[in-house]
């Protein structure tokens, strides 16, 4: 489409808090919490500590927090450490559509900026809606071919979601929302090679960090393409085949993507959930040990393989991209943690011996929130289950105090608890509070 | 090929100055001494500015110089607005088999890290050589494909360069250098689209900027997939299409692609200099008007028609890639340079009129480096020229005393004339002086 790229813009610079309805205010909130919920979890993590190792020093004025740490960084930086952290432990949400995790890329570009150019509450959620509109239309554009081709879509199409909702935040007219598209556009970036390492975690942090950065350079009048996603050699073709661009034009201000997003019970890849969910079922009342089975066959679909197929996962990062390890550590504990994906339990012998009897069958007749998982016992004995939509899928979705139960999980080890209690209650008034960047203070450490 | 990251790796760990054949460090010196003429010129323009006034006030500790100018950043703000200035008045160096700008992206990010990590003028030498080579041999790797599919490989192919200069000059061993030049991998970015608004020297500053990022997180463990560029999901297959791996591990150590790097004797897209220099071949004994002239008509590479096919250029970063108003501001002026892409030329009445004259015909037996010029005269007459080989290309090198010429008549109208001097000779002399950052400060305004 000719125009693409501006009636996009046209619609972020034109969408007041007034005109999103109760329930996408209400998803908004849930997803604001789960995501700063993640990011506190994180904030421990070897990636965060690497990250910051080599580039705290290199801060400018201490203007925004670190979520769930001590340190104050600039804009910028914030921006780009709460997003890796967001990421971190792989419990983010998820739209399904396109597989994007926008709340972290969204959200720590926003947040960041709030602490330095204030916004009320209210302002700051349409920002946030509006930026979970734009990444996930400009995903479903390019969606599956973009994915499948080895793109993380979470980097890719998640930076335009950064930009703008900052670019919101700082008002821009159309004009220069136009040019901040198209900085962050010839900015995406994020490779699939990268699942396993600290880069995935890279991926949404940058897309952060840059799509804020779009939004500020097009505010001081850095200009780029006015047809960035449609032209011939704009993102869309280049990144993309035979796009679909009424999927980022169409029903705009009508329809909301975020209405459609997900929660994840597990911290690990979102297609291993059933999987988990269905292992979890058959371990609870059965209390198996490895010695007792002699095979786990699971039926799943193709992307399962295609994503999380490591054998033999050397790391906490690639253990959560592992159907194996995943299949074989939730049935032997019955439940599916952090701990499950701790050093102990990869190098654990028994979940070693586990690992290794698990046999998959892909069936692309399988739903990606479908599986069918069959225990062969010594015994001869087979126990089975099917899972038909997995927990958090749309199928079955988190509530909110399912949410609120992940939170505390993630939060309490690190906040007081004084402190958690008042983030949630501040997240539920969102919409009357006079400044969105008290968010970050109470998510960080004093 | 199973391990081409590891080899470029380790071929960039363990190559040494006293490795390098003397003609190699003589066009390393060329092409230092080049690109920091191309930024100090370029400094003073409005994407210096904008970018300046977006990120300056984000920047940390002062440790590096901006070129042409007094500003102080942190390194990575500094490889940001070097690596922008750099490009801006599209008068780089260029290595023709990929149409990589290599000295701009590799040289912001070395010598802002020199002024905080010291390194003698040996080792800087060495690694930007270094640089040089990884940037054109990942360019050659997925060259013709991936430019004609729209990226803007000195982005894309140049972050490689940068993050290998950096790399060694860190000192990092394999391991780490096998992370750098992932982390790089999938930050390749950068769309042919935004050719004509700022966001192409964007692409040279992030490149710059996030290469040398990738240097410092790999240097303090941030990990990344040791199979960045062969991976099936990798760089290479993604970006690219039937990727040649050949073209990055045959001949390390022995050929070096610096010796095939090529200087721009006018400040446009590369394409359009054969034209350029017919044009001025024709006009100089001719004194032409435009009302004497019916029709220009040129033959040349098809190229010229897909890289600078804009008719109506209406600011001079468009006009620089259009071979209409080239064409017809060279002829009439007899010359090629900034003031040929003033606003004052882009708005004249009489390039104007012969603009919409100029008639272009593609001809695939027509080389990058040749054209045909015919210049139809209204009383019937046709001057006719033949560029076989343009100054400038491979074919027809720049002197050294070109290239001096050409870095004073850049810098000579920002530093005064004494520095100047001082920073040629000190060029002249790299490989015997102790801190290579000199070359920043000498570079930079007091």
């Amino acid at each position: 489409m000719a125009d693409t790229t501006r009636i996009l813009a046209r619609y972020v610079v034109n969408a007041r808090p007034e005109d999103i309805p109760e329930a996408v205010v209400h998803e908004a909130k849930r997803c604001l919490l789960h995501w700063i919920g993640c990011s506190v979890g994180g904030s421990r993590e070897e990636s965060v500590a690497c990250a910051l190792a080599a580039v705290g020093e290199l801060s400018g004025p201490g203007q925004a927090s670190v979520l769930g740490r001590k340190e104050k960084l600039d804009i910028t930086l914030a921006a780009f450490i709460n997003g890796i952290s967001a990421d971190v432990l792989s419990f983010s949400d998820t739209h399904p559509q396109t597989l994007i995790h926008p709340g972290g890329v969204i959200g720590s570009a926003a947040l960041a900026l709030a602490e330095r150019t204030p916004a009320s509450g209210a302002d700051f959620l349409n920002a946030f809606v509006l930026g979970y509109e734009v990444a996930c239309r400009v995903g479903l554009s390019i969606y599956p071919w973009h994915y499948a081709r080895g793109w993380h879509i979470t980097g890719t199409a998640g930076i335009f979601g950064a930009t703008a909702a900052a670019g919101k935040l700082l008002g821009l007219d159309e004009k220069h929302m136009v040019w901040a598209l198209g900085i962050a556009s010839t900015q995406a970036a994020g490779l699939r090679e990268m699942f396993g390492s600290m880069c995935k975690n890279l991926h949404i942090g940058r897309a952060a960090q840059n799509g804020l950065s779009s939004a500020l350079l097009a505010g001081k009048g850095f200009t780029s393409s006015n047809h960035s996603l449609e032209a011939p050699r704009g993102f869309a073709h280049v990144l993309g085949e035979k796009p679909n661009f009424d999927a980022i034009t169409d029903g705009l201000g009508r329809t909301f993507e975020i209405l459609r997003n997900t929660y994840k019970p597990f911290p690990c890849g979102v297609v291993i959930h059933p999987i988990i969910e269905g292992c979890i079922k058959l371990a609870s009342p059965n209390r198996l040990a490895a010695r007792d089975i002699q095979r786990i066959k699971l039926r799943c679909n193709p992307l399962v393989i295609e994503l999380t197929g490591k054998r033999t996962p050397a790391t906490t990062l690639e253990a959560k991209l592992s159907v194996y390890h995943s299949a074989a550590a939730a049935l032997l504990a019955g439940r599916m943690t952090e701990g499950e994906y701790s050093p102990s339990s990869i190098s654990n012998a028994e979940v070693l011996a586990l690992r290794d009897k698990v046999v998959v069958t892909v069936d692309e007749k399988i739903r990606e929130d479908e599986t069918h998982v069959a225990i062969e016992l010594n015994g001869g004995e087979t126990l089975s289950c099917h899972v038909d939509h997995v927990i958090g899928s749309s199928g079955k979705p988190m509530t909110d105090q399912d949410i609120e139960q992940k939170f505390r999980g993630l939060t309490e080890p690190l906040l007081p608890k004084a402190r958690v209690n008042q983030f949630i209650d501040t997240c539920r008034n969102m919409t009357r509070i006079d400044d969105a960047a008290v968010l970050a203070r109470l998510a960080a450490l004093d």
